[in-house]
């Protein structure tokens, strides 16, 4: 292991961080709120940890993929505790567990809360969990390897690790220009999204808050009802239209910019993901028609956003879809297994992984009439190795074992069981909602700390894309060779 | 396709049924019953049918894999036709859709009823609702390849089909003798089971019963308190252990039969298979312990029943699982998708399964660290082929994929998620009874027909193992080639 690498990233990670606080240290400041000196402490804290750490001197200059994955998984973990200290110094959430709980959920983009009165936060609060998502939804450790000096083969398998969907890609043959047309793409979109939310009727605050938790696909809200709360049906079409966005790969928005259109709407998993979302939100309004909501157009706005927040695993809602029929509700249940498309910042399993898996699937019925013929497996006209399906298949496989034995262990604070296994589904694909006991209108503050713990390590898994934390729990990792 | 060959085998399927009325039919005259007409009736019509079919001259000696699928599925279909007759005739179960339920769920081994007083049934048609769990078992056309002439390579291919899990090996070279041997294991345990109930009180028509419905892994029982009617222990441990062995791969009694104990011993699918009912078991011991039943062993007693009912996919109960703690019955909808070994009487996913997609998950994680390594998947020192793990890996999607729709199509009944998934869960796995609604002291008579007709649907995909069902929804299986 390249020690040496490891903690000089990390410390450039920190000293990003301590510059993320300053937004919300500001509104702080104008609002006159006491949560000030708690973003000064934990700035302090950054700085006096992450200076010294960024200043270490580098011998050895080649970085191995097992040295970016470690430097990712140790960011990650580093990032959310240090991210944590605002709302434990300011008391705005007192126990440890819980702020950890609530940062985590905002890195890795999942939008779950232990807070029963988000109302009550200060406003400072209110901007940094937002901007978690933010920070987390392109990948906090992309930023540092926009931003830092090029170091080497490393920069890309960090982008390999903390990039979603099983085939990491670059747009670009330099991977730090990669990075910077990412974030420049991402910055961009936020922007627009900002100004409509103010064209909407909300502040700019409010704004920000509720477009970082858009773009980034996590969902956190400054107020109790979420965006139910603004009452404003072209909120609510826009944040449907920004989530739908985030949950496509943000490379097509480079090739929109380059006019390659054709490249767009060819693209296989596009199509699909934008498919189940038509379908899905038809399926709700015909069966929800006349039940609930007051006219067509409401079902289908309010099926359309919850259709929208399930999928890209954003996780606002503008209703209590807890009182849905069963049979949209079980829509949104197979929904939260779907996610966003690869290299989105959305989470779940991703379109492209079920696309493939379809077609082994295809694959298989076929070799049954034709034993001996080759039938490969292509995505947009391109062939896909046996190792990518073997790992799509196995990301899968893992992904429900996971989720399974996580629901058992929920299941013995004795709970229901669509109440556990929505909980476990709701944080492993970062999405933050379940239903019932954990429904939009619910929280998970009523957890005990060993559930609360597991969550958080759900939440990571489903991030990181489960393989990447597993890795360090095999005994080869740690051998020298 | 050589529909020569495809007409003459389910001529002999029909007479076979036709043979295997007539234990029930002996039944109801000994008792008297009305219903002993209604066996008649369906003997003639099977013989009118089955006779000049099995007739039939064949000129093409040729037997194709699309032969073998095609014999295979439409075999199935014209047994449970058949096979519901008595049911209608009799008036035991007036509707067709009904009794095709019930028999579906017999010879698929599933043991799922519509029937709300089984009691009140005639004797014969209890036997002859536990026979075609036994007939279903081992492979109703498994039997027939055993009594046919040989038909060459149609033989093994029919075998593959119907066989469980993801390799069919024959245990000696010819296809016909490893039908036999198979049969005569089957035979064997069937009679050492049905002498040890008698010996634990019941009568010899009740030992038959159960007796079927164990070794088959379907479950059916004659009591409407299923097993928990009979208020033995040593009928619940003999009925447990004899379930256990039932979902064990009936190969490794051959093994055991020459002696080559280090074979039985040293299989890793036993081992893992075995592994999990132990922990099950010991964690719902610990879990129920001083909760619901007066003592550790009662407590041990019924947790190992219902775990083994479960995981072999019998379906069989001594009690109601479902007024068991939330953790309990999550080990059990967990073991759901279990599912017993290769080559067994049991459904579900099939151990062997599992144990290939953890093989390859840890593959997955080991490729990270050593991103050009050759990591071959091993399962008791053989090598698998990349096909064979496509292959498994293709199956536990599909079926997820089949689990998640079809719940969603259930949930248009209007009945809670847990009712609708955990009936899927169970005739799709073919294990019989679910939780709540489908519970163990419930049925499935309240469905609509449409319900009915995806669940018998859903025990054949089980029972066929999924593939070979779609086959026939591909339209290159239509084209000549």
């Amino acid at each position: 292991m390249n020690y040496g690498i490891v903690i000089k990233v990390l410390g450039n990670l920190l000293l990003i961080e301590a510059a993320a606080f300053i937004p919300p240290l500001l509104v702080s400041l104008i609002y006159g709120e006491k949560a000030l000196m708690s973003f000064i402490y934990s700035i302090l804290i950054l700085i006096i940890l992450g200076f010294p750490m960024s200043r270490v001197n580098i011998t050895d200059k080649r970085v191995k993929a097992k040295d970016a994955l470690f430097v990712v998984f140790l960011g990650w973990i580093f990032v959310s505790f240090f991210g944590s200290l605002p709302f434990v110094f300011s008391g705005s959430i007192p126990s440890l567990v819980d702020a950890f709980f609530e940062t985590v959920s905002g890195f890795t983009t999942t939008g779950s809360t232990i807070l029963g009165d988000i109302e009550a936060l200060p406003n400072g609060m209110l901007l940094w969990r937002s901007l978690t998502i933010w920070l987390g939804g392109m990948g906090i450790l992309v930023l540092t390897v926009a931003i830092l000096p090029a170091i080497g083969v490393g920069g890309f398998q960090i982008f390999k690790a903390e990039t979603t969907g099983p085939i990491a890609e670059k747009i670009v043959p330099r991977i730090k220009d990669t990075a910077k047309i990412l974030y420049v793409i991402y910055v961009g979109i936020t922007i627009i999204q900002a100004i409509l939310l103010c064209f909407g009727g909300m502040s700019l605050l409010e704004s920000l808050i509720h477009t970082f938790a858009t773009v980034g696909t996590g969902g956190f809200s400054s107020k109790n009802a979420s965006i139910g709360a603004f009452n404003s049906s072209f909120i609510i079409y826009v944040i449907s239209l920004f989530m739908i966005l985030c949950g496509v790969n943000f490379s097509l928005f480079y090739e929109v910019l380059k006019g390659r259109w054709r490249n767009v709407l060819k693209n296989s998993e596009l199509r699909l993901y934008l498919g189940i979302i038509a379908v899905s939100t038809l399926l709700i309004t015909i069966n929800l028609n006349g039940k609930i909501y007051n006219s067509i157009f409401e079902t289908f706005k309010h099926a359309l956003f919850q259709v929208s927040t399930i999928i890209t695993t954003t996780g606002f809602s503008t209703v209590d879809f807890n009182k849905w029929t069963d049979f949209s509700k079980s829509i949104l249940f197979i929904l939260m297994f779907v996610g966003g498309c690869a290299g989105s910042t959305g989470g779940g399993i991703k379109v492209i992984r079920l696309l493939i898996m379809g077609k082994i699937v295809r694959r298989e019925i076929l070799k049954l009439l034709h034993p001996k013929a080759y039938v490969p497996i292509k995505i947009n006209d391109r062939m896909l190795s046996s190792d990518t399906t073997a790992s799509v298949s196995g990301f899968f496989f893992l992904y429900m074992v996971i989720f399974a034995f996580s629901t058992l262990l929920i299941s013995l604070e004795g709970i229901d069981l669509i109440s556990s296994a929505s909980a476990v589904g709701a944080t492993l694909g970062n999405i933050g909602p379940g239903f019932e006991l954990v429904g939009p209108a619910q929280n998970f503050g009523f957890f005990g700390i060993p559930s609360k713990i597991l969550f958080s390590i759900l939440m990571l898994l489903g991030r990181l894309e489960l393989f990447t934390v597993f890795l360090f729990f095999v005994p080869d990792f740690w051998k020298n060779s």
